[in-house]
């Protein structure tokens, strides 16, 4: 099993190096770096242990250029790419490789609904019908046969898990009413003065708040997928911490719609999977989910509301642990290999 | 002037203290612990400077009780003590001199909703008739000829100043979404693990949503005296900053409701408010009101909804600040004596 | 294998049973808590995943009585309790399972000096003869047959690393003046005051300097066992991390040392170290052992002083990783399981 | 009384602006931007107040090009420009204004060891001998007559303070090793990837050991002016706090030289001086400092060595507040004029 990380001195790009390295079933990592190619990759992350060392021997623990890579048929290739960039770079691979794609550019089918959201054509129209959303949760029957992965945004992974099973099986109406927070690591290792700690710490902000956050395009369409005629109304936030997210969304129960028919909804949808935690009434925290592949989620009904929380590792089940239980899915392997199923102190 | 702080060795205290050391008309300031009389206030707070040193002269720069404190015929009387025993402690003074009550104690005026909320008989039936609730900016008038101040919760003062103008106009309908994030200080100065920095840093959580906190009973009763027709639903959170607040509330417009109607509404409602700055579509920042007594607001009209956010300083505007402005107001001095209008880096 | 953990609720007892339940030569662990006997492990601690569990099976996944941990003839057990509790609760333990005591009781041989440093009679004298130091890389060979082992601190974990090849090869000379910070979580799971979130985020201090705090006899006889000629101070700080110490240490070489008979020295003492990682000039970083078992080790010498930099994980090599280790050691298991090797982003 | 700040937008800039508004002898400020001229300052800091929008009326409350700044004829300068930059951007402004530079061009007299330090040649020779070192408790009668002031580095400003005491009176003797740590703000308003939240919380480092920081020049040749037979050992760290400043200096004291002595040289030395706060054998922390113009020194003897604990806001006394100190004193105002004797909660 060789796999390729594009993109591998971003953060994602960083942690699936780490993870693969645990991973019993990958013998080979080939890192590419179009900035730096040459660069060892111990000078991208000192903290980095033997056992990727020993995975990435066949570049001389070195990153390379994309063109190399190529040359090496990977069984699977990681792209952690901005958006725009990425599908393009796939391109090499598509057909060759299982592509699992971290960014944007593959996760919307409508080329217009694309263009509005990100204010571009959409970067690969080829590959679209192609391409597998990879809610894992969701879609694990779908991505097993996946040769293209378009793994979801970190706010859609974390507000959609606790929505589906509802809009699924029609307990909802109206309008969700979500609120979501991001750890800083959300916005990527770019060099801006609004990212920087004096800027950060002890400090918080809403930001593109209602419909004008690219994710709200991603998850009005698969909510819709469920239920069209729910709508949703969704607002990021800012908050001083390194690694986590957390939503908190309101929307009305339909009327009838009883706490054991939430429950069993919940229980049925998500029935042994390994990295959802359903825990109730009690509220759920960002550490409990620090580092591992989980989400978890709790729920409270008042007054004909359900108020739903959620949390996840935006880095972990928000992007890279998301992307490597795709390729577990993808080839048959253990679900939770080189993931962790609890999180950090 | 001389005024008494009931409570000085808690956050709220200790910025009373800084405050009325700084303040021009304030000549004596007598410092009341009941756990520690006789303490010097150097060991409560080393960074204290020496206007406090010159105020607290007559008390030896110690802490004194209470008896002491009744003795001195104060001017005012801030209470920065635990709900329940505040308006039980400040008995002696009533009638006698003005007191800021900073606990729940008399801010809401039906026994059964305090029973319900606080679960606990009302301390001082007999002082809530002349109670003026101290949200500054709306209660102006009242606030001037009072000689009974309950200084509002937090979360109220952040969620209520946005909210008002546009229910006492009737420009909303239906239920408001409200969250909020408080800074850890929220919780006081008190021995608990749950407040540890290691339990705190780098973790989010949200608390008793919907109906179940507090604060909720004293945000619907005054939501209900301009509007009784419009419901709240309001989750409060958690976030790893020491002092702040930042609250974000969705609520649909009455149709035909303009943007222009809304401006107007803000504008209007806080003219000449010194303390209220209307950033328009500029989201604000908890770190914008940082150790200032301001209330930031700002908006977005999206899709019939209007999405509202403001930040306060949790320890000053939610507390300390505004007991200091509502003595300003009640004693006609100049209404920011004592307090900054902006925030520090 | 059976183990007990005696101090579930701690932050090294927590850490522990996350560890042990990763370990694959540990088949079950029993979680001792006086404090709370009966109750959930999940509600200690929320995060905590299916190993857990399953390992725990045998107590009903709570936590129980140590009278019954006795009865269950344990083959480890260990101790994270506070100081002048531990070895006593052992007890029942020495002769009859290995322990390992995570706290100081049995560290300091001389009766005089322990007594000097914690105020109080040496806990269990009678086990002083038997009790082995666990440092692992330097006893490496006692630990393999120890039957008692009294884990060091985390500061003596962190400040010798460097300076014992140093001292056993006589390169330096004089007095080391050392100054270290550590996080939070050093202080225990304790309700204090001064470890509120509050009052520690974005703030530093220092405490104890010089030959005040306990670990400096701990050091101090260590360093003697190797060169006794060789003074030291040492001023620990807290800063405002969660976990991860930092030590920078400065000391005279004796003349005629050259930099490459240091790197040598390193180089030899802790060649086919796993967990023992030498950058040379390269500085290290707290982050880069967040979660990891290793003390990363740089140097840098001028104008005839070596200035020492090591960082550790506190709860990890500097406690409960050690405690794992010392028993992978004496078990004859591989020296790394449960353990990991590199550090978190 | 007209004060440009050349340098706006960084964060000693805008700090300078914000003091300067509180200043009552400030009656016009002139903020030149050259990256930026024409920009509102609201937007470069939108927690600004009204006494700034006022001070700034004559420029619009907007930023200006230094060529207009000439043309107004200030009575001061302060120059918040990087090294190198700012005593070339005062050239205009010398022998017209008041001038102090708070960059480290005007701060080393002898030229070679400017070039050592700064690796390039000192950038206004024909300035050195008319510039005065701003150290203002110690340079207090040569700033009341100096034209061009160089305002010290933070860690000088800090590390010195409890060292020159000691020195002048001839108290101590070999190396001093000081070891110091920074709040990331030190570094700048510069966008890089180093300073990002996500690379600096929960994280510690040490960078430039030894004589290898700049400031180490600054140091040695202050020192040397006292006594020139002590050596000097620093290293600086970086902690994840966002303004603040902590040094720990451990030196040896001459033989006989008695604990009263040691306290008299603090007491003579620092007599009268408001910004300086001699604490005795209590440990000062940073955040009795945060946002005032404070020096907090502490001290304690073992075995003939003395460490001295040191404390400033790095931001304050260490760069914008002893600059206000200095125009203060220069143009014979109240020294607290504009500045902050306590700090913030």
């Amino acid at each position: 099993m060789k796999a390729v990380i594009l993109g591998i001195s971003g953060y994602t790009g960083m942690i699936l190096l780490r993870m693969l390295a645990d991973h019993p079933e990958v013998k080979e990592i080939i890192p590419v770096s179009s900035s730096k190619p040459g660069e060892k990759i111990i000078e991208i992350d000192p903290g980095i242990g033997k056992a990727v060392m020993e995975k990435t021997n066949a570049s001389n623990n070195c990153t390379v250029e994309i063109s190399h890579a190529i040359t090496r048929k990977p069984d699977v290739v990681f792209a952690a790419l901005p958006h725009l960039t990425s599908a393009v770079m796939c391109e090499p691979f598509f057909g060759n490789s299982v592509v699992i794609d971290l960014s944007a550019d593959l996760r919307i089918k409508d080329p217009a609904l694309f263009q509005k959201a990100y204010n571009a054509p959409t970067p690969a129209p080829h590959m679209l019908e192609k391409a597998v959303y990879g809610l894992s949760e969701i879609y694990e029957n779908e991505i097993k046969k996946a040769d293209v992965i378009a793994n979801p945004g970190c706010y859609p992974t974390c507000i959609l898990f606790p929505i589906i099973p509802l809009a699924a099986k029609n307990l909802i109406e109206g309008t969700i009413i979500s609120n979501a927070a991001s750890g800083i690591s959300g916005a990527g290792k770019k060099a801006t003065i609004g990212n920087l700690y004096v800027e950060r710490t002890e400090n918080m902000c809403a930001y593109l708040p209602g419909k004008t956050h690219r994710h709200y395009t991603e998850m009005k369409k698969e909510i819709d997928s469920f239920d069209s005629s729910i709508d949703l109304f969704f607002t990021p936030h800012l908050v001083p911490i390194k690694r986590g997210m957390y939503a908190t969304s309101v929307v009305s129960l339909k009327s009838n719609v009883s706490a054991e028919t939430v429950e069993n909804a919940f229980n049925e949808y998500y029935a042994n999977k390994k990295f959802i935690l359903l825990k109730g009434g009690t509220l759920t925290e960002t550490r409990d989910v620090w580092g591992s592949n989980r989400c978890d989620i709790s729920w409270q009904i008042q007054d004909g509301k359900i108020i739903l929380f959620s949390a996840i590792d935006n880095l972990i089940k928000g992007a890279s642990g998301q992307a490597v239980q795709n390729m577990n899915l993808r080839f048959n392997f253990d679900e939770t290999a080189g993931l962790r199923l609890y999180g950090e102190l």
